[in-house]
């Protein structure tokens, strides 16, 4: 890494992470419990990030390669000083905090913490908080509250960061994009805490879940997730859960009115089915396990809207599920809700993109001179976002493959195995047969560490540090 | 369909059909039995082959499409005439028998016949035999043996019907390519049939087991596959399991005495590492549960060589595989062996040709002025050949998903679902924990079949039918 200007934005991300951890630190005053856990790292954060800032540089100029490195490099520092606070205040092994703090991050709610009701409040808050800074990106924060350069070089940065093939500006202008795609993330989570309290959740859990919700996270307060919370409560989850899969960019359009573009969305309108279709089929396939059919009703919404948004809470148990009810849960893991929302997994739009590109290839060898370009949302689809799609899809397969691999080595059974990683990889935290994660062997919780930030990340800027690092 | 050229051509091949149905015929007059089974496939074949072979055409031109709408309907037409034999003498339900003969075809060697041991001896060679027929392909066999026009437009066939990303013609003419093709193929053949001898094998098993071994089928004699016979035998299978797995141009290589080209094949070499590594792997997982070293290795040998090149013989209960044996074999499955070979699967060289052109779209984003070419096999790989690698990865996961999403509505466990889907897909027939296919529903057994078919054709020839078809 020969360019400066990355350490110094890494700087910059540090500064602005350290102000973030000032929030987690009055929920400890408040509540009287410790403070080191997160003064530590506050006052680590700021320092670094203070000494990186001070580096002179010669030239502003971000290339896209330098905006991976920043991405991926600050994500793992950050990753590493979220897991102090589990360290002194919980007495975690490093590689469990480290674990955690990534799942958190990541928004991914994988657990490696049997009893999270022994929790004290601050590290509640930290983990959930967590998910509400992962969810629309630490980056994406940062260069949302402090002074950034006027010029649009910045935009690699969100390029790198923001889930989804392609990431467009709202507006003209980067902050104002990051101001509006903030204003309707904080005005949901908003929405949904205030509804919440309505429907009798205690206001401490339904700030947590709402910040759990919007980040599609997926840590819970209590040892059964929501199974406890009123069935008001559980609805309007479940109706949030499917609210946060969409793209935000639709919002933005309703926001201006333009209901008719919005509407139009191909994305929507296949996650729309996609989602109706899973439920219908999670439903016929779970009645006869239910007594009455409002519950079985309330469950199938609730964890197709759980699993679909990689959220990964749940009100019931989903081990109980028929096979065809797992296949199809672990199919949309993988597949997740729309890009621009802050869903892991493969992305809606990269699936219909895919589709149509094979489609192309199939007309191209039934009529070999034609020429078609590929259309999505009314735009033409350059070629390099259908090469990038596709060298995705076989990142994608490959690194589960090889974490599968690994994992394996524990011995767990197959399903185990698998469910263990694609949960993970696709930012879920929801599993089959599995609670916790502290049954895995410390090799596997590291590469499902791993797994979890390629999957946020969508693997490009791991893999573009660490050939960048072996020069 | 406006090209009657593909019917006139079907016509062909099932008159190229019925004359290689006059070989088990005459397996069933040595062995005293029935002949009608056979007799009657033959007839139909027959027939309606002259009726097609009448139709007059106005042009010989085939096109691309045509070659791949021939290739996929000859196939369907042949698997329901091979079907027959199965319903005459055995009483088989259609779907089973269907079943039987894809299976056998497409060299994946699932069976639904739970005592293969009561056979007659012309069923049990009409399985192998369709194995020997299948692996170069229906089509090949038939362009060897019929006289065709002179010109090479028929390459358009091959390259539909024949494994890999890329054909390549190793002598100008398609003749006389098939012919060298069909000379090693046949020897490769001859001589295992006589080390099987050799090893104390009986001369009609040796040549059942060298057909199974070379169409890298899978179909046994015994229920208990080959665990039977004598260790010698087990080892020349094993040797002639991998042997299979290798393109057939390294052969030719060797035949015209260019070793230096031989051995510099990357995906050769690839080949053997991947090998080597699993069988180390395999050996390091099982040998806790066998009493002698000498065990353990024979079959970690024998069942690596024979789930690579999607073979499916075994000489002994792969079920007690701890789970990271068994993600690495679901794993070789799905990748399989050398393209050019007589493997199912991914192939070898897709897989080389993902990752190279991975590596060229991360060096692009590290280096965004530089052009790279992807180099394999010391040759440029056109763009179109990229391309249509990317497709088929896409197009094989989908189809994986799909029919995975409705065998398991059958509600075996999950593992068992996808063995099942894994297995059929790759044209392996070995399932973990699945000792014969019969336990299926009807249902699941036709898409399981149909992805066989998906899977040896390599998936663009149905779909290329059924886009035809709708129009």
């Amino acid at each position: 890494m020969k360019n400066r200007i990355v350490y110094k934005y890494i700087g910059k991300v540090l500064i602005g992470f350290s102000l973030l951890l000032i929030i987690p630190l009055l929920v400890a005053v408040i509540n009287h419990e410790h403070i080191t856990p997160f003064l530590i790292p506050l006052l680590i954060s700021l320092l670094f990030g203070f000494i990186l800032n001070t580096l002179k540089i010669s030239s502003k100029k971000i290339y896209s390669k330098d905006g991976f490195i920043i991405v991926a490099l600050s994500w793992i520092i950050i990753s590493l000083i979220s897991a102090l606070p589990f360290i002194f205040n919980k007495d975690l092994h490093p590689i469990d905090a480290i674990f955690e703090s990534i799942s958190g991050l990541t928004t991914t709610g994988a657990t490696v913490i049997e009893n999270v009701e022994h929790l004290s409040k601050s590290i509640l808050f930290w983990r959930s908080f967590m998910h509400f800074i992962g969810g629309m990106g630490v980056l994406a924060f940062v260069m949302a509250i402090i002074p950034l350069s006027k010029n649009d070089k910045s935009m690699h940065l969100l390029k790198a960061e923001m889930p989804g093939p392609s990431v467009n500006k709202l507006v003209p202008s980067i902050k104002k994009t990051l101001f509006y795609l903030y204003g309707i993330y904080i005005l949901l989570t908003l929405v949904e805490f205030i509804l919440l309290v309505i429907g009798k959740t205690p206001p401490f859990h339904a700030l947590l879940l709402s910040f759990g919700t919007a980040g599609t996270g997926g840590f819970a307060l209590l040892n059964n997730s929501l199974a406890s919370y009123t069935t008001f409560s559980k609805v309007v989850v479940t109706i949030f859960m499917f609210l946060f899969g969409v793209n935000f960019n639709i919002y933005f359009l309703i926001l201006m009115k333009d209901f008719k573009s919005a509407f139009k969305s191909e994305e929507l309108r296949v996650y729309l089915f996609l989602y109706l279709a899973s439920v219908l089929i999670v439903i016929l396939n779970t009645y006869h396990l239910f007594n009455n059919l409002k519950d079985c009703i309330l469950q199938g919404f609730f964890h197709v809207s759980s699993i679909i948004t990689s959220t990964g809470y749940s009100i019931g148990s989903v081990n109980i599920y028929p096979t065809n009810a797992k296949v199809l849960c672990l199919m949309l893991m993988l597949i997740s809700a729309c890009a621009g929302s802050t869903c892991g997994g493969f992305k809606m739009s990269r699936l219909i993109i895919c589709f149509k590109s094979i489609k192309r290839d199939i007309l191209k060898i039934i009529h070999p001179n034609s020429i078609r370009c590929i259309k999505f949302e009314g735009n033409d689809v350059p070629d390099d976002i259908i090469k990038s799609t596709r060298s995705f899809l076989f990142l994608y397969i490959i690194f589960i493959l090889i974490i599968m691999f690994i994992v394996s080595i524990d011995g767990y059974s197959f399903e185990i195995t698998l469910n263990a990683v694609f949960s993970t990889f696709a930012n879920v935290g929801l599993a089959f047969d599995i609670s916790t994660f502290s049954i895995f062997s410390n090799v596997s919780k590291i590469f499902l560490s791993i797994g979890m930030l390629l999957g946020r990340l969508e693997i490009f800027p791991i893999i573009v540090l660490f050939s960048d690092l072996r020069k």
